[in-house]
């Protein structure tokens, strides 16, 4: 893999709505992948590697939130990762560096209505490793975009990425592999960019 | 469920390199379905909603193919789908009607670089009710665009779609179901709009 050519970059990201014990939308198996998620950064910055942050941030109204969860929010409630809370910032061991860019987008896809893609092409980047949280939603749907955009390499850390629980995780991993998107570990990964 | 408001459509549809023994990018399990999704459009003919019938039809030098399965076209080659060739046609019992609608899409969503958006909206349809093949693939692509573009109802009917395994139509079925998807069997949702 070309390391000029890659985009290093975490979706749906570790947030502590996700991942937190009391996080109002959490995903089993996102706090056991931090460690990799921070690792994996690391790594990225000491190749080289472009670091993008995507993050959701709701309107506290939820007037940009999917419909079937949009009744979570609204007057007097805290929804989901509602802009300026708590549950909105990064969780703990992960921090936007200055040369990182940050996304916010309010879909699963961190595609679908942002402008990610011109974003990636007018810098050159054909190439997207993915991390973070969850596999089912928006990792899986970020791919399947990149997939369907002819970037010449989609990969997917499949010990940077959880789901609620392994048996989601593995089967989407599985779906995934089936449409060409690399599955390596971190480790595996870091050897071949060794 | 309002009838007027709906869209009824295949998805991923069923043509012959899809279903058939000898097809280029054959699905298990997608043969089984074919009577189910004859019946499924006969119903939605009789109760007036509207059927689109979303297809591929690929360049037959593979030049819209997604990248990693382009190698299977080219000079020489007949590759999946290939517009004009026997594979991209329906399969047998499966008739396109006046009245309804043809789009020819080159991704698995069948929302990804169409008109589809702009045209269900145009025409006041906001519901949307999926059948087809395969399930990991286009049915959930397009099912996943439809919840992030905000449509006010999504199906896809369990027993009229299909992948290469139960396993896998199943998993995806239970992933789509925990987005607010509905996912009734032909005959449930038959009864619920009777």
């Amino acid at each position: 893999m070309c390391i000029s050519d890659c985009c290093y970059w975490g979706c749906g990201l570790l947030q502590k709505d996700f991942v937190e014990e009391d996080g109002l939308t959490r995903v089993d198996g996102g706090k056991a992948i931090v460690p990799s998620v921070i690792k994996a950064v690391e790594v990225a910055r000491e190749l080289g590697i472009f670091v993008v942050w995507v993050v959701r941030e709701h309107d506290p109204l939820g007037r940009d939130v999917e419909l079937f969860r949009r009744h979570l929010y609204g007057p007097g409630k805290i929804g989901p990762i509602s802009e300026g809370s708590v549950g909105a910032e990064l969780v703990d061991g992960l921090v936007i560096k200055e040369g990182d860019y940050k996304l916010v987008k309010t879909r699963f896809s961190a595609f679908f209505a942002t402008h990610l893609h011109s974003f990636l092409q007018s810098n050159g980047i054909n190439s997207v490793v993915i991390v973070g949280v969850q596999t089912p939603n928006c990792i899986r749907q970020t791919v399947f975009d990149a997939v369907a955009l002819d970037y010449q390499s989609v990969t997917v850390l499949v010990d940077a990425t959880a789901a609620a629980t392994p048996d989601i995780h593995f089967a989407n991993i599985r779906d995934m592999k089936n449409v060409g998107v690399a599955t390596p570990t971190l480790q595996e990964w870091c050897e071949s960019n060794a």
